[in-house]
């Protein structure tokens, strides 16, 4: 990953620097009485983390803030804030305004492309101490917090009401609910419970001049005027600071189950699914893909097989699905019958299957596809695309990768190892991963830009779920056309013309 | 209704009126030049209805596009154009623009608020010629229409597929999927399927400037930069005129039920629904309220009624109760553990209920909840509030009203009737009626603001599904602060600077 990654930093760095020189006389960094300016306004001293003048904090308390999860982007921030209240919020980004400092709104820092750590030493705002919940309602399930409330910790206030989520994602633990509305995150539940465009009822937003923009709905239904809230749903923190979220959360299921199965051929995939959806309909609640080597890497990488290694001989790939209802009986009868169907199949849609009988084989067949990104991690250098395309196109669009690599010579020439593909089926999310031996300019040329124009020729997306951040800003081309980036600016433009809110993310 | 209806369009004329003198050396009536143009520029002369020359038609052939579906607004268009293709959406806009012909876009004209009939003498854009599937992924069931699709019809053509679209509301015969877009209609399945801010996947719209703006998408997942399309749903043809809708179609259920209850006082609707929620879980797709009045009123305008009188003496109110599953068995088993569950409540949940046997059955008892509107007005004049309010208010809201109107004395001198309360349970989208025996000032005076003072008092909209159009402009105040609004109008003279787009519609 390293070589992508510096070449990123550099360019990002350079891009920047670029619009940093050409704003020169109006960007100012934060100095110490700025420092000073913020002790006063904020409530608690411990609010203010900075090097400077009167806080004199030592640099290594910064170190967290200006690294990403993936420790691929360094920021230089001198200051990092942990506001309190969106009042707190309001009065700093007004400062702000006036003063011309760029910020970085800061959630859990688990965004991964390096959308949430300063590009040179802008102000992070972190939103960590905005960790309140403000309301639940147990008959709706309308649930109202602070922004910097960690998804875990939200999914732990409403569990016992009988309540979880809308959306799950490994990173529960530390991302906050305002970073996930922030990035539009995806994750495990989308498939049964939907984006949060639909699941966000409300946002409080504070706005790049300070102002307070209240749409915090606690309404399912509302029809009054243009749905402002949803711009700043995926707009990475470029157009504002989202302080308060208002979601539906969906009642517990009280049931789940989950199977894999091996399937002779790729094109039984869209046929299993079919049959899936089907027998299965209303309590399906995930149909994650895996191929042939994405299974061996996980195998050879410590994953517990679920089959003899002769049952899944010559299977191109595998299956999991999820079931979650609400009356065990019937989630265990449908998938019997499902699993009848199919296995009975005159054309044997599966070679075999294996369906979890305890908690704990439910968690390792989990564990098999989770583990995938680390497997990956174990084998090689992966350049990684988290891309959506049709279904239908899954493993065509693999196919054209590896080809590709063949016809170069990579594969021959022992620089790339395998090409994988693995993903959310019902999603239509595909993570295309290339496994070089080492990180190499042949590789990286021969990879960029061709499978962007290949996601693009399938009208795809180039970031299903993970965003633009600073590292696709350059790919944004090959999924949104001129017109579109062109509307993306002057909306950016409208809220933030000063340009001080994540300056080099999202848009160049 | 037509005292209101007077006095809104009066006012709106005069407040359109003061708009139109601001403008009036820029703004253009179409003219016979300008008919002349647009004969050229369309490809049918079929495309071209209007009095002027060269066209001559009748103005009798001009009355439906005048007249609002409620025949409470009429317009004075001279013009109405009805293009084939995006690319003469495109080009009529062009024009437009460049001329300042303010214009109005038209789906079905189903629309309840007067959005779709011009105040004065707008161009009316019919979109109901732009009317091909372009395409459908059996697979993913996504699908991808021109706006001008009725929604009827894209069911019938994705039922043999198996999918269903993900709303459905009364009006299906004649509204289009580009106005369920505009104006984010909810509808009978938005409690199982959410909102189209979900559902919808991508758009295109033709710009008021002529661009066309590329969003459609059919990608369930793409974190690309801003959610333009976002800005359109709900934007009742204010900012642009939708031309394609790429939408997410679920599949279709395989068994359906019903059921009615009768409860013994509004305050065991929440225990009901959310003994219902528990064991209906991922089956339940409706719970409709109506209470003891609207129920009376239905039975005295002709519905059968489902219960002996004598088993619901001293009953408050009534909930339906519907669900859609995979197997019938099982969703069988789940209503008949609920009903046994509330039946033997200690407590008495209800009084009695009664589940549909057959399709008649299950028809009729929905014919009661649905035939409510038709049941009102036989029944005297009425004041509809289309409402959100936290669903553990309802009764107190229909109370807070009746309160209000037995104080000044409407009702021991005749002049309301009942004041009643019904709507979706799922979504807290409450449907207020006050009954009177006439129009009468008195009564709107007694109502207005009061009405709107009591739906802020909770945070609620005063507009669930049907949106703002020209009849609730002055009341947009009680939903959306002043911040919101000015936002609002920013993002209206962002896209449409020239004012163009559906003139007093929506913004005052
Ligand atoms: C192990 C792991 C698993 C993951 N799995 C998934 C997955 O399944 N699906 C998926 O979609 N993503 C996944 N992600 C990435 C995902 O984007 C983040 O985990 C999460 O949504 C970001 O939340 P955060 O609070 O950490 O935000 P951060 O990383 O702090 O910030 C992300 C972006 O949002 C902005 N931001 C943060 N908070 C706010 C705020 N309050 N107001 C305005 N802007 C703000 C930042 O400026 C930055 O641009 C995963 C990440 C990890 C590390
Ligand atoms: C019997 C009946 C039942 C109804 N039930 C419900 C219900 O359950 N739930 C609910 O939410 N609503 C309901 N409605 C109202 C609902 O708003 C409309 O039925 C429907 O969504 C409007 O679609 P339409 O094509 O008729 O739009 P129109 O009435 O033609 O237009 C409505 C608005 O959208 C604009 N518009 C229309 N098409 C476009 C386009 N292509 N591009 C840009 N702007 C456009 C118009 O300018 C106007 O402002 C009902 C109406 C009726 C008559």
């Amino acid at each position: 990953m390293l070589t992508i990654l510096r070449q990123n930093i550099w360019r990002v760095a350079k891009r920047d620097f670029s619009r940093a020189w050409a704003h020169t006389s109006s960007v100012h960094s934060v100095n110490e009485q700025d420092v000073e300016h913020f002790t006063k306004i904020l409530s608690s001293p411990s609010s203010v983390i900075s090097t400077l003048s009167p806080s004199f904090s030592s640099s290594s308390d910064l170190e967290n803030f200006n690294a990403d999860w993936m420790g691929k982007y360094k920021g230089h921030a001198t200051t990092v804030l942990k506001p309190r209240t969106t009042e707190e919020v309001s009065k700093i980004l007004k400062y702000c305004w006036e003063r011309q400092i760029h910020v970085v709104p800061q959630g859990g820092n688990t965004g991964l492309v390096g959308g949430s750590v300063p590009i040179q030493d802008e102000l992070v705002i972190s939103l960590s101490n905005l960790s309140k919940v403000r309301s639940f309602d147990p008959v709706s399930g309308i649930l109202v917090a602070d922004a910097g409330c960690v998804l875990e910790s939200l999914s732990e206030h409403i569990a016992p009401h009988g309540f979880i989520m809308p959306l799950d994602l490994g990173a529960k633990g530390s991302c906050q609910i305002g970073g996930n509305v922030a990035t539009n995150a995806g994750g495990l539940r989308l498939l049964r419970y939907g984006s949060l465009h639909g699941t966000v009822l409300g946002l409080e937003v504070v706005l790049p001049d300070g102002t307070v923009l209240d749409q915090l709905s606690t309404m399912r239904k509302d029809n009054t005027g243009y749905d402002l809230k949803q711009l700043f749903i995926g707009s990475e923190g470029t157009i504002g600071i989202i302080t308060g979220v208002s979601i539906l959360t969906p009642p517990a299921p009280k049931s789940t189950n989950n199977v894999v199965l091996a399937l002779p051929s790729f094109s039984n995939v869209i046929p299993v699914f079919k049959a899936t959806r089907q027998h299965l309909s209303e309590v399906l609640s995930a149909f994650e893909y895996f191929d042939r080597t994405a299974y061996d890497l996980a195998l050879k990488h410590g994953h517990a097989a679920p089959f003899p290694a002769e049952e899944v001989e010559g299977a191109e790939c595998y299956v999991l699905l999820e079931t979650s209802g609400g009356k065990k009986e019937h989630d265990d009868e449908k998938i019997n019958t499902l699993l009848e169907t199919i296995l009975s199949d005159e054309d044997s849609l599966i070679l075999t299957g294996t369906l979890s009988q305890s908690p704990s084989q439910f968690a390792s067949l989990w564990a098999i596809r989770e583990g995938l990104t680390e497997a990956v991690s174990k084998e090689g250098k992966a350049y990684k695309y988290d891309i959506s395309v049709p279904v239908s196109s899954f493993a065509e669009v693999v196919g054209t990768v590896r080809a590709r690599c063949e016809e170069k010579g990579l594969i021959s020439r022992g620089l790339v190892k395998h090409v994988i593909g693995y993903g959310h089926v019902g999603d239509g999310n595909l993570h295309l991963n290339v496994i070089a031996t080492e990180y190499n300019d042949e590789v990286a040329q021969t990879l960029e830009p061709f499978v962007y124009e290949v996601v693009a020729s399938h009208r795809g997306s180039i970031s299903a779920e993970h965003g633009i951040g600073v590292m696709k800003t350059h790919a944004l081309k090959y999924s949104k056309d001129a017109i579109s980036r062109q509307w993306m600016r002057k909306i950016k433009d409208l809220f933030d013309s000063k340009g001080i809110m994540n300056p080099g993310k999202v848009l160049e």
